[in-house]
């Protein structure tokens, strides 16, 4: 069964079996199941072979052919994705919607670029074509990320040269199981020498594995976002104040080294949801809006990040967050540091301690089924309360502010053309209505005014949120990538093919896999059910507020009608 | 200067001096200033004379032709009406638009059709066609007024015919002033016996003349409105039961009395504002909003006729009050009695008693003034005010409804999302999203029933002073009328044409229609000022109590995360 397919981007192919496929170049694809994260095809000049799943789209899916079998594997059709929805979320969101964490290609600052002048626009230069300006809806599972070619390290294939085990390897380059360490973990192949303070500890809480609490939690205020100038004024950034509760001493941070922490830990941290810090802007940097906005995007990550307990323990955040913003050789040092970790990747995995009951790795498997489902309907979710709100907020701001403003000038004209008439007892009446005229303008007032209240802070979190729900197809995609190793290899034992010590070393490893992705998830949980109630309570408490002020607006104007 | 204009309807000329004209004709106009109600053009066929100014509109007016001299005789252009607002108007508005008290056919039912079953698809069969279509702003002055020929009666002419008077005479046999008996009564032609009991007093109050309040002030309530039906069912009408409380007595009313009522005020009082019935339906007339509508209407017309100290008091209304709606006959006796009450039109100010003290007819002439101009303002205004607020309520009823609705569904949807997560600590969170949805879908509920709770009684207010300030003009037009002859036979006593013992009665006459005319517009005012007081009143409550129930319901949603 032949589907028609767009080419997305350009592939030039580099293996044999792969084929090259040209930007919007339309491809015949033999199946719409991808092995992998390939899919066979023929291409315009009828050359047939392998071209990444993610490249191409689908243009029209025989709806027959897409119910049944694994739908993992399938590859979403584009129009499940609420087109108003998606367009009306760019304006309110305040975080990136990266294509998933590992296709961001993190930002590989050198102690030299360090001090040039990395002001936002040219960090916004440095993305990677394809990525910034994307805004779809991308957490469907790991087919649907698109990912372009200058953005790829091809790392995988000489990781793929090298390999020498058993247990086959993974065709995809673009693997995150691939590209995350963990194949390459599972397979025995990490090494390092990790010390005692780096050891990260899951323990087994009463809802299952979950991350050591950090034993001295801590929060960071981040306040007075202030224009700085370099080079006699010819360069501008804005600087913000870092006051940890652990230090209780001020940092100041521009946003160029949030970017680079978050690469830092993006390559560390294989199977945690790095939150993402708010989204580039070429423009309007200096703009109050702009400002104010990007610090409380900000705050929120960092309210994640300090909630995180391995996150917030971690070396390179913590040079962030209490390095002295004046001693450059300190903060040199803590920086190449960083970038030369060992421990990241494959080697995270070395540094995680568990308990010694193995996980039932069915269990494992069936939730990280569930788990993926549920991010899955939350990101639809979420995706559809972002939208629904931002349009509430937009009514507010125009249209209900309009029809309280309305009604406030009819009433206002209506008290005027009765001052024409000069009897006595009727002053009091005209001054009434005149006064509530007012009120219902104030009223419309109130209601533009209210959603920066208690319907951006929603929004806000919502946009938090859809970062990490961006998040979890690759740490799903690594977790499934060591499951399916551990039943390759009790096949290939079957077969005679394996040593029986060899697959208990990866089913061992894959456990080690799976406790830190039942603890990121239970983390992930615990964090939703805080964050939401938190500002659902927020919201209300708000909503509360604020039709109280217009009933006090409304009494006001009744008490004038008391002497009328 | 010739201005071009067209005949909205057919006018056959009946006198020497008139041209004829067909609706939709081009007459060239001589002037566009018209000679009391008549205007000099030329028609199609080249024929020249008068025609009546409210018969023709102006096609383009020079606007430095209009600019000048007596506002009040232009011709009012077409588009100074806003058209939005007045298509707004006929959905909302419960009392008919009629072009004018006087333009208004009253029924003159005889005792044989008030046996037989006029319902009221009957009665709007028997509306004049021309005027029931119309529902234009018709409130700026008496020359907008479009009347039919066929709904004229042509009464002028006979009363012309039979004049004496050295004071010129009305030519136009349309003229209010001369229709209203006012012309007759200022030239001394009318004559009757006034009884003691029919006397109507005028006195000097705190804010000049005013009438004499009623020592015997009561109210009428209007329940229950059945359905009845007559001939085994073949015919059905709508009765209501009214209590007045000087009798305590119910009596039953169908529409077709208040008409026949309306119509026995309306020929009796010429200057006094009858309030308007709610309009005619022809169908629909059984349906329980429809029925709920008019009862208030017909409660807010009951409320002004028994707030007015002459109409609250006459034979005719009294009779309608407290016939026992069983006494045929006695109700055939009162109806007669009406139907041939002599003390109608000029008759009427006969009845007038008035103060000693004559009032300064300059001052009655710019209070007139002040007035007209007042009216005209409050019309413009209450137009205004209802198309804003019937938008409004439209607004709340859809949109707002919506907006609300749409959110109190993305919450809950997003509620059942996280029901997905099967964690205990997330089970409250959950019961309290679904629950704040469900606050927020009621919240939408309470929108859009609100205008029927706040809107909707100031709009039925409007619609009647909507209904009042299409009467002031005819009223203004009698009194403007009264002072013009007191001019003329000035002038006249002055060219030694007239005795000044003539004169004098003609200002005397004038006295007494001023008074009245001055009354009417005291109590115009102190019923405008209690009414708007009490509605705005009642409004702003009933929005507090709403925005009250709104907060009470969102804290009833915040409880609900105290478990959570």
């Amino acid at each position: 069964m032949a589907l028609r397919a767009r080419a997305l981007y350009d592939f030039h192919s580099e293996n044999p079996g792969e084929v090259s496929v040209r930007e919007n170049e339309v491809v015949l694809l033999h199946t719409d199941q991808d092995i992998e994260g390939w899919l066979e095809g023929t291409n315009s000049r009828g050359e047939r072979g392998l071209l990444p799943a993610s490249y191409v789209e689908i243009l029209k899916s025989d709806p027959a052919t897409s119910g049944d079998g694994n739908r993992y594997a399938n590859i979403p059709s584009v129009p499940s994705i609420p087109s108003a929805a998606s367009d009306a979320v760019p304006s309110f969101s305040t975080f990136s919607q990266h294509p998933g964490q590992h296709g961001y290609q993190p930002s590989q600052g050198s102690d030299e670029d360090w001090d040039e002048d990395w002001d936002d626009a040219s960090t916004v230069a440095d993305e990677p074509a394809g990525i910034g300006g994307l805004h779809d809806f991308e957490g469907n599972g790991p087919s649907t990320y698109r990912v372009s070619t200058s953005s790829m390290s091809r790392a995988g294939n000489a990781q793929q040269a090298k390999s020498s085990a058993t247990v086959s390897r993974n065709l995809n380059r673009f693997s995150t199981f691939v590209k995350s360490g963990g194949e390459a973990f599972v397979l025995g192949e990490a090494s390092g020498f990790v010390k005692d303070g780096d050891k990260i500890y899951v323990v087994m809480g009463p809802y299952g594995p979950e991350w050591q609490e950090n034993p001295y939690p801590f929060a960071c205020t981040i306040d007075d976002p202030t224009k700085q100038t370099k080079f006699k004024g010819m360069k501008s950034y804005i600087s913000y104040k870092l006051t940890p509760t652990h230090t209780h001493t001020q940092v100041n941070r521009r946003y160029k080294h949030f970017d680079w922490l978050y690469a830092r830990l993006v390559e560390k941290f294989p199977v945690i949801s790095v939150p993402h810090i708010p989204e580039k802007q070429a423009t309007g940097r200096f703009e109050e809006d702009f400002i104010s906005k990007r610090r409380k995007g900000l705050i929120w990550w960092m309210n994640h990040m300090t909630s995180h307990p391995v996150l917030a323990r971690c070396d390179v955040f913590q040079h962030f967050l209490t390095c002295s913003s004046t001693d450059e050789k300190a903060w040199k040092q803590g920086k190449r540091k960083a970038e030369k970790d060992d421990m990241v990747g494959a080697n995270f995995f070395l540094t995680i301690s568990t308990p010694a009951a193995p996980l039932d790795l069915q269990e494992v498997d069936s939730k990280t089924d569930g788990f993926k489902a549920f991010t899955k309907r939350m990101d639809e979710s979420v995706l559809h309360v972002n939208a629904t709100l931002s349009e509430f907020a937009r009514k507010q701001i125009a249209g209900f502010k309009k029809e309280y403003q309305k009604v406030g000038q009819s009433f206002k004209a209506l008290s005027q053309v009765f001052e024409l008439d000069q009897q006595a007892y009727s002053v009091g009446l005209n001054h009434a209505i005149a006064y509530t005229g007012d009120a219902y303008e104030a009223i419309g007032e109130f209601f533009a005014e209210q959603p920066r209240q208690d319907l951006d802070p929603i929004m806000d979190l919502l946009a938090l949120y859809q970062g990490h729900l961006a998040n979890y197809p690759d740490i799903i995609h690594v977790q499934k990538g060591a499951l399916t190793k551990v039943k390759e290899s009790q096949k290939h034992v079957e077969e005679g093919r394996m040593e029986s010590a060899q697959a208990e070393g990866v089913r061992d490893r894959c456990n080690i896999i799976s406790f830190a992705t039942m603890a990121e998830i239970q983390h992930f949980h615990r964090i939703r059910v805080r964050d939401f109630k938190a500002q659902m309570q927020h919201h209300l408490r708000e909503q509360i507020a604020f039709f109280q002020k217009i009933t006090g607006k409304l009494e006001e104007a009744l008490h004038m009608y008391d002497q009328a």
